[in-house]
């Protein structure tokens, strides 16, 4: 099968096609997505070599379990050992031994075909194309942030970033009824929010030197959204971090201290609220998509990503 | 009257005697306790001129309400405005208009007198001698972290740093029935934790290589100790960080948003639990004064805290 290969370099190669085991399935992949996780990936993050892509769409093509086969799914990208302590308290997306899907020693989804657990499957709705179905797991992630703090209606939540996770991060905050103000870098992104009827402004001093929010959500994907968040939090306030990056982050601990501020990392979330904010209609997703390109051309896609600032791209195998 | 001073250097002189206005107290001073964050203080931290020190106990020599003259008296170091936002929640503490003792904007306690609103002052019951009360201060700091997160019975928690602050929250700790472990780098303080009957260990590597503590509690008043801190805590655990320092730290965001964890910053607490601890004696404080030096020998004090790696060391005037 074709795929994309990242073996210190990225190419777009035949491999051979995976064989699903017991209690797997062989998926062939519909849409996948790129993430800035991935160009992390490239840089070094996680030490990962082999298929990235871990947000995709795709319909089973061979299970042993029968009632899978021709279903449309997605998949959770955490593959847990199922017996560890955190795996038995429902939080296997931490299990020390996991491998994740094109992050950790698991091959991802830019390809023709991959393989997943059944238990990490999760069929699509009908009502969900697949592409809104690429957006389930970066929306599985947005939305993680309601498993982890409480948001009360009309909390006054910054969120920082308007890109991909920041702009999905702003509307599922919204739908939980808080007031959002999104701060962002890029005036056609700005705008997009607006036309939703969020809140949306650019990250000029003028709008972020009061420090008088109670919640601030870092998702920049970069080192100095954090120094941001923290020019943004009111004292005892949270900070959430979402973005995932390559290297170290420098920041002020005595403000952290002085002012009891709470930082608090947030990464991937369960998929069956995801699919349901979809369902329902509560989450856009069809503006977020700025190419898709077929797979063979994902070096292009991937450059496409690095030198622009797109919304979603993806890839059709 | 005769106080230390610090105006990029530090002197002991003669200052004028301040005067207490309407609604506050002159104080007359007994005993004061020097604070890593004095030392940092000497570094830059905060800014700060002018007398230092926000540990102490003294009595009342003067005030406009009759009913403080005389009293035996500790102070809460934060004096706020009372009228804004968090000030109405009883945050005053963390109030933007806020001055503190010898810390921000606000002379201290290393001095013959010194004067608070009788707002900030409790009374010292008769059985908590001036040598413990004086530790009313830190150890209210130490007691906060039970007013910020929820500490179950024999929940597991590490307690970084065998200093003064970190054998005060490891005693808070245990009274609170976690499981304690205590990890510093001081064989004789380390057995003083344990003769006490904490669990301390020296910080080597086979002790911290197993990252499963829940909670860890990070008070080495270095920014080294963050970095182990992170090898400590669990996924989905919290860290909570007691040390004050002047600089940046760094740390590795990709644990803390791939680990979920939680960092959450811990300062003053409220003085009522740290008098009854005292008051019931469920924490010692008497082995943890290294030694008392004359006010006048304040230098002398300060070289002994920075040079040795002694416990609590205290000014007399």
């Amino acid at each position: 099968m074709k795929a994309l290969v990242f073996d210190g370099q990225l190419n777009v190669r035949e491999v051979e096609r995976p064989r699903p085991g017991p209690e797997e399935a062989l998926i062939q992949v519909s849409l996948a997505g790129l993430c800035g996780t991935d160009l992390e990936i490239l840089k070094g993050y996680s030490g990962f070599r082999g298929i990235p892509g871990h947000e995709f769409v795709g319909r089973v093509v061979e299970c042993e379990e029968a009632k899978w086969v021709g279903k449309r799914v997605v998949g959770e990208i955490n593959v847990s050992c199922g017996d560890c302590d955190l795996c038995l308290w429902g939080l296997g997306r931490h299990c020390p031994k996991r491998t994740v899907m094109g992050i950790v020693k698991r091959d991802g989804a830019f390809a023709e075909y991959v393989v997943l657990p059944t238990i990490n499957l999760h069929e699509v709705p009908e009502s969900i194309p697949d592409e809104a179905a690429v957006f389930i797991e970066p929306l599985a992630a947005a939305a993680e942030i309601l498993d982890q703090v409480t948001i009360h209606p009309r909390m006054r939540i910054a969120v920082l970033g308007d890109g991909r996770l920041g702009l999905l991060v702003a509307q599922v905050l919204e739908h939980a009824r808080a007031q959002v103000t999104l701060f962002g870098k890029h005036p056609w992104k700005l705008d997009l929010a607006q036309s939703w009827g969020i809140n949306a402004y650019g990250m000029a001093d003028e709008y972020i030197r009061n420090r008088r929010f109670p919640m601030v959500i870092e998702a920049t994907g970069s080192p100095s959204g954090l120094e941001a968040a923290f020019r943004l939090v009111a004292p005892r306030g949270t900070i959430v971090m979402k973005s995932t990056f390559h290297g170290l982050a420098q920041f002020d601990t005595a403000q952290l201290v002085v002012d009891e501020i709470n930082l608090l990392g947030s990464r991937c979330g369960t998929f069956p609220r995801a699919i349901d904010l979809l369902a329902r209609g509560a989450v856009k997703v069809d503006q977020l998509v700025s190419k898709t390109f077929p797979l063979a051309d994902a070096l292009a896609a991937f450059e496409y990503l690095k030198r622009g600032s797109p919304l979603k791209v993806l890839l059709q195998p």
